[in-house]
């Protein structure tokens, strides 16, 4: 299979990076290839692995595999969710795979999901490969727009009536790529423009504490400018680089309290969730010492 | 570098196992051999990384690197020592890098630590290598056995006059190889007869819930036939396997709670711990939903 894609050797996929996780690499053993090609965004490889099921790979990053995936869709979806009181109205910003809006519309209070997606080869692999991911983007709750995510706040911003939402989720990739802009302070400021009062925001911090830290620190920085009310909590997911990935969190509102759920999962919610409970839905939000001091005791 | 060692090729060493977790790599990039020999128990490999300090590789699989070790050495000795209330007796069986040693030694209350290993290759190389973790092996409080930890527990049981403990860490390696017996229903209750009243043991679990739950289930059910009071929690050490650890934790007090600790650390205890504090002491016991179903509900 060698030669096929550049990050697959004797069977075996690698995920290295000089730049962001120098030294270390994960591995993944390929049972075959379903797609590789480059969108007009990025390089995407679907493969079939031996033991992680489907995995989707964007211009050399894991995204997600189907055995481990639901660890990040359900923290990065009803974290915000269950913080908030009453969600009707919530925005997706990429994450055109799914993940996310099958958690959201699981939320009965909530009315309508948006999912702004750049790249719509995301989805349409998605559909294909990742059915358990992308069984709900045709729910009727839901609408796609096909655009940069950036630009649609930029313009929703512009407009003379701004659609207004209670949760925002930005499901994006690393910032290479197409997804630079959303790890800037503009991106947090368009982000509280367009959120109602005592809304919530989210976003993959494509970082954990045990990389890179600085960075982490300098996001919460940017994300703490913008919002008073900022957090930053986790998720463990074993096919992602140190095996967790960040979460910035954050309200336009001081009083939200971000790292306790305002609303408990129901019995019926709760028996469709694998990994979010209200317990862990707090413990995610305690860091080890060295971490806690970094990214918590601004200075 | 390639044939130097059957794991390290064009540089970098990859920990695989088609037994233990199938299908998954986690590689390091190699600076140089320090040693690699088979002592007289098992293979041993010693290299400097490029990114993660010195790491040190028992039968091929990663025992620790100096970058992420104090994860693991704190969480397995700070956990039970901070849940007891005095504790001043300790075994330490295992752990011949010292590194749980460093950690216990912390304690001021702590008036004996007794190391029992079973390679003296292991203390060796530690003292050599790993000084930033050997550091503490010489401490007057410690005493150092050369044998194997489940001879030692039989003898000492079979004792008339038996030595106790008050905390009892095992620190071993995974149960292939030496450590075999370390997972089984005796060692337990030999474990349980070495205790003085309201003590408590721990033990690496040598899995975590997103490799091989099943066992863990089995696992903790043989430690619950020993004890009544025994529960799971982890630590996240990207270095091991899907980026985490988990550990048995067990009392043969029905009164002690092992999830909440019992003393806190004092600001000059505190200032010595990089990943242990009284939050992430309780954190490390709740589990996502699917490995909380599985571990914490007994049928």
């Amino acid at each position: 299979m060698s030669g096929v894609h550049p990050s697959i050797e004797k069977g075996w996929f690698t995920e290295r990076s000089d730049e962001h996780f120098p030294g270390q690499g994960f591995s993944l053993r390929v049972e075959r290839i379903l797609y590789h090609s480059r969108s007009e965004y990025q390089n995407v490889l679907v493969f079939e692995s031996t033991d992680f099921g489907n995995v989707l790979v964007l211009d050399g990053i894991i995204q997600c595999t189907e055995r481990d995936e639901f660890a990040y869709q359900e923290m990065i979806a009803h974290i915000p969710l269950f913080a908030h009181g009453e969600p009707k109205n919530v925005l997706v910003i990429g994450g055109g795979d799914g993940g996310v809006i099958r958690e959201v519309v699981k939320h009965t209070c909530v009315e309508k999901v948006t999912l702004v997606e750049i790249d719509k080869t995301v989805i349409d692999l998605s559909q294909k490969y990742l059915p358990g991911m992308s069984c709900a983007l045709n729910n009727s709750k839901v609408e796609i727009k096909l655009c940069d995510g950036f630009q649609f706040l930029r313009e929703a911003a512009a407009a003379s009536s701004m659609q207004k939402y209670d949760v925002i989720i930005t499901d994006s990739s690393d910032p290479e790529g197409p997804a630079e802009a959303f790890f800037q302070k503009e991106y947090f400021e368009l982000l509280k423009a367009a959120l109602n009062p005592g809304g919530i925001v989210i976003a993959q911090a494509s970082e954990n504490v045990w990389l890179n830290i600085k960075y982490l620190k300098q996001l919460m920085r940017i994300a703490h400018s913008v919002f008073d009310n900022s957090n930053y909590c986790y998720t463990t997911v074993p096919s992602y680089t140190s095996g967790q990935l960040g979460l910035i969190i954050c309200s336009n509102d001081s009083q939200v309290n971000l790292t306790t759920p305002r609303r408990i999962p129901t019995e019926v919610e709760q028996a469709e969730m694998r990994y979010y409970n209200a317990d862990i839905h707090q413990a995610s939000f305690i860091l080890p010492t060295w971490a806690d001091r970094m990214i918590n005791h601004r200075n």
